[in-house]
């Protein structure tokens, strides 16, 4: 038996998100089907986590085991092939049986794109939250430092969730501004459904002026009656890196 | 009577190319059936030079005229608000009544992107020409400077073209590289059909060793027998920028 670990690119634009689907095209669901073509046995992945539809992957990592011998260069070259041009395996390597691309996954790294110009450039609209709005940089930066640390996150979950330990670790969470294009970066050993399109909504409503500065540490204190900003779009987000 | 003079920027992947055709989507068709809609008469837009069918625009120039009285930048507004995303208006103004987009164009920048990895980036793939090979980057940069000046360039013509007079002045060309992307600029006060791809395909095949460093010279001197390399692919080239 052979554990293989693949480093995953792509583009979410046109798929339902990373998890396999009985309807709808996932990625999971296409690297599979074409795996399991190559392999002529039924593939499962396992991956760092799971993107939603339109969320993106800069570096994403997914594993499977398999009894064949085939050359991990040559499953990489034979998947690019015959994978569609938006997604890509960058790199695959044979590794120790007992990895698992979710479990043994100690930090992972998100980088949210939003653009405040007029025009989105054709280049980049799939990739950005356009907001052609004045958001205060420096407010915003200044509520990023709240994230840092150690904290019960509660208040970013999404309703119907049924997840119990909400405690999740943020190493560094920053802002940065090249021109008109904001990008928002956070690691952290783990994150609650949507939580990063939660701050990213939440540090914009308060670059708007539409919720105080210190709204997110209030929020982290479970405050009463105290709400996040909206859910930021989905193809702003890039799953940047997966550490181990 | 008002001639407005409008930078637009496109991705060309999905469409037929800039002129407008009875059948197929072309960016041309596109944005004249919006501004007649938002103008309600019949448009015809002048550009600074058709792009074919694939090939990308990061500012390409068109002009139209009217009598209605709608702001410059009400019109730019309307427009980016009905065109598809990988259509956009980046400015709108006001000309003088002879400024026509192809006559007074005095240069026109193209730009080429080659790809030589293994594995293209999904967010790239649209705009470079793969070519996982290795190419001699100093062979092809010196090559570049046989362009350079004014020739008669018959030899990159395509067979059915029934254009007399071939003579054109490059001001510039260059070649860089950035890893594995190499980056190909060319300035002229025109160009024959197709003539930037021929010439990107003449110098790849002289970074692959397969035609003769000062091919290039040898086929503006119209010297028997000698034939360019293949026609780049369309995805590759970018109208970089039209100078008045």
């Amino acid at each position: 038996m052979r554990n293989i670990k693949l480093l995953l690119e792509y583009d979410g634009t046109s798929y339902s998100g990373w998890q396999r689907q009985k309807h709808g095209s996932s990625i999971q669901g296409k690297i599979e089907q074409i795996l399991s073509q190559i392999l002529n046995k039924s593939i499962k992945l396992i991956s760092a986590g799971r993107t939603d539809a339109g969320v993106h992957a800069k570096e994403q990592v997914a594993n499977f085991k398999i009894n064949s011998t085939l050359p991990v260069e040559k499953i990489k070259i034979a998947l690019n092939s015959l994978l569609p041009l938006d997604i890509r395996v960058k790199h695959a390597s044979l590794v120790d049986l007992d990895f698992h691309a979710r479990y043994c996954a100690k930090r992972k790294i998100y980088r949210y794109y939003i653009y405040t110009g007029y025009v989105v450039s054709p280049f980049m609209h799939r990739y950005v939250w356009h907001l052609p709005l004045m958001l205060d940089f420096d407010r915003m930066n200044e509520e990023t430092k709240f994230l840092k640390g150690k904290h019960d996150f509660s208040c970013f979950k999404v309703k119907k969730s049924s997840v119990k330990d909400c405690v999740r670790e943020i190493f560094r969470a920053d802002l940065k501004k090249k021109g008109r294009l904001f990008q928002f970066e956070i690691e952290a050993d783990g994150y609650l459904y949507k939580m990063v399109r939660k701050i990213v909504g939440t540090l914009v409503n308060v670059g708007r002026g539409k919720l105080a500065p210190g709204i997110i540490l209030s929020l982290l204190e479970e405050r009463n009656g105290l709400k996040p900003g909206p859910t930021a779009p989905a193809k702003g987000l890039f799953l940047w890196k997966v550490i181990y």
